[in-house]
């Protein structure tokens, strides 16, 4: 049989409620595939600062490093929000992403037939919206230089940003933007500022430059402001979108939203080689950790995807995807996805539940 | 009677239809009110670039200085899209706004009770919405330096900008967000992406230093991602927002079109002194240009904000936007915020409906 070495990493908040769910349908997707998992639990985020006082100990990279994937629950809180930046719970997962350079991280949102009624848009625009948001996640602004505090010539102070791309780092993502739009209904969207931004410019020259390996997807360019409305206006014309780090974080985040239920969105992070991070898109939510209130299906959608692309083990992922839909099709609801007619249940419950279906 | 001069840039597609009406609302409600205008029309954007091949002529620019306000209709097309950057028609755009230092420009996004129906969001969530985003619009990455091409330590090439606000530029563009909020109810919310860039760090640091000249407005924080979403879940949570050139180029474009009607929908850009620069937020639309099909409404709108906010001519303001909403009542709807019921109408008829309740 199978073994595989899995880093998990609670975090904060609700995360360790939701990577216990996942822990469980993991090990029996994978005991009914005959893959054995070999879990580690590692510090992170804000728990890690108060234990050893970094929001990424050395230990916790390394074994993710050395491991097959990593499953991340959900990391900060209010208690660390005014902590310094090297301090930051968020700066953590930043160095976690950079350690793992898992340049491409991919953010499916879908509106499930069974949840349509979440969300705030009308039923005729968020019925059938399918789309993936293709994200550039270890360079742009979030991690170019110069970058910092100063003062500028007239002696004022001053806080600046480099939003920088290389030719590699475009054409990487690119790359998986086009085998994703490929393997999806081959159309890809490329997002960007290129009638501003210098960046932009030379990211659109390098999408254009790779799509000559893929002459089967039909690529298109749009605007970010103009993107950020046509996903409130009309959703379903998107297949595929590639952007860059902090755009792909603005409108993976919206686009997530008009799902209406992003409780159940999960995402993967993917290097050239090396493992692969995956983790929910929805927050820590402090305000109800410990409560078993939390919904631990994106986390253990995450876990799909972990099987799926981080391990290429699809017939334990699809097993995984099947219980999700037969929990919700049997008319399981935590709160956040709860609607009238439905069986409201807590985190440990819906876990129960997807168990049953696996 | 008093007299003001006014620079006209019809500029491109749609433009100069647009244009047109509003000067003569802008006549007939200023005449009700003992005020002339001298209206001054100059070449800017693509139809500049054709002409002169500039897209922002010298002469344009100190007409615009000279004036008491400058009214713009749109700009762009497809025809120049693949242009080189000092030949787009967007860099003169940025040029004007440069030239003319008008930091702060101001996006109202409003759903009118009688145009709630245009919106993709549920009724429940749509109606009500009010909201102003005060974006910062001469500073951050749309003008940091350094900017450009080159190529990084390993000989790869590169595109790159800068993202950098000084004390200064924060502090007069919160100035003018708590001084609109306080107008308006009060509350302003600030959005940034200090959990990881410096620029947000400092720019939030400073608008909690000029927060202590306003203690009668209430301030909060949000993540620039947590907007994007927060505008889709529940825009009516948000009176006015602050926030720099990139992230409000993009959220003032979501939030209008969370009205539904983004025809609808005025700005004015206003420097510390000297004319504003009030235009519609819609763009050129070349599809629709010169067919009558436009809606005229933004851009009368923007004449309604031009007299209010460029010349302080209250009455004369109200004048236009009463005239607006009567219309409205009447049934009368260009295409794009046509529904069964009401009067299909042209931009020129839409224009004269108005001109009949000014
Ligand atoms: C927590 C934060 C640093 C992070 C980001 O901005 O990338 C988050 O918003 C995300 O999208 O995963
Ligand atoms: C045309 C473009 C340069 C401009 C901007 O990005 O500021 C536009 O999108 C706007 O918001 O007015």
């Amino acid at each position: 049989s199978k073994r595989y070495s899995i880093t998990l990493l609670p975090g904060d908040g609700i995360g360790p409620e939701v990577i216990s769910v996942a822990k469980h349908v993991l090990n029996l997707a994978g005991s009914l595939e005959g893959i054995e998992f070999n879990f580690q639990e590692m510090p992170m985020g804000g728990s890690a600062l108060d234990l050893v006082g970094v929001p990424l100990p050395e230990e916790t990279l390394s074994a993710a490093k050395k491991s097959d994937a990593v499953l991340l629950g959900a990391i900060g809180g209010y208690k660390w929000d005014k902590n310094e930046k090297h301090l930051k719970p968020e700066t953590g997962l930043l160095q976690l992403r950079e350690g793992l350079q898992v340049f491409a991280n991919l953010r499916p949102a879908t509106v499930l037939p069974q949840l349509v009624d979440a969300s705030t848009l009308k039923k005729e625009v968020a019925e059938g919206v399918d789309l993936m948001v293709v994200r550039e996640l270890t360079g742009g602004i979030y991690f170019g230089k110069p970058r910092g505090f100063g003062t500028n010539e007239d002696g004022e102070e001053i806080g600046f940003n480099t939003e920088v791309y290389a030719t590699y780092e475009v054409d990487r993502i690119a790359r998986v933007a086009f085998e994703t739009a490929r393997k999806r209904h081959g159309k890809l969207c490329s997002v960007d500022k290129a009638n501003v931004l210098e960046a932009s410019m030379f990211w659109r020259k390098r999408v254009i430059a790779v799509a000559a390996e893929y002459p089967d997807v039909e690529l298109s360019h749009m605007y970010v402001d103009n993107a950020a409305m046509q996903l409130v206006r009309n959703p379903k014309q998107f297949d595929t979108i590639v952007t860059n780090n902090i755009f792909g974080d603005i409108l993976s985040d919206e686009a997530s939203m008009i799902t209406g239920s992003i409780g159940m969105l999960p995402s993967a992070s993917l290097g050239s080689s090396g493992p692969g991070l995956f983790e929910p898109i929805h927050g820590s939510a402090p305000d109800i950790a410990n409560q078993d209130k939390a919904n631990p299906l994106a986390t253990v959608l995450s876990a799909a995807m972990l099987l799926k692309y981080g391990l290429g083990e699809e017939n334990a992922a699809k097993r995984i995807e099947n219980a999700v839909l037969d929990t919700l099709n049997k008319g399981f609801r935590t709160g956040d996805i709860y609607s009238a007619g439905n069986k409201l249940v807590g985190c440990k419950e819906m876990g129960e539940e997807v168990l049953k279906s696996v």
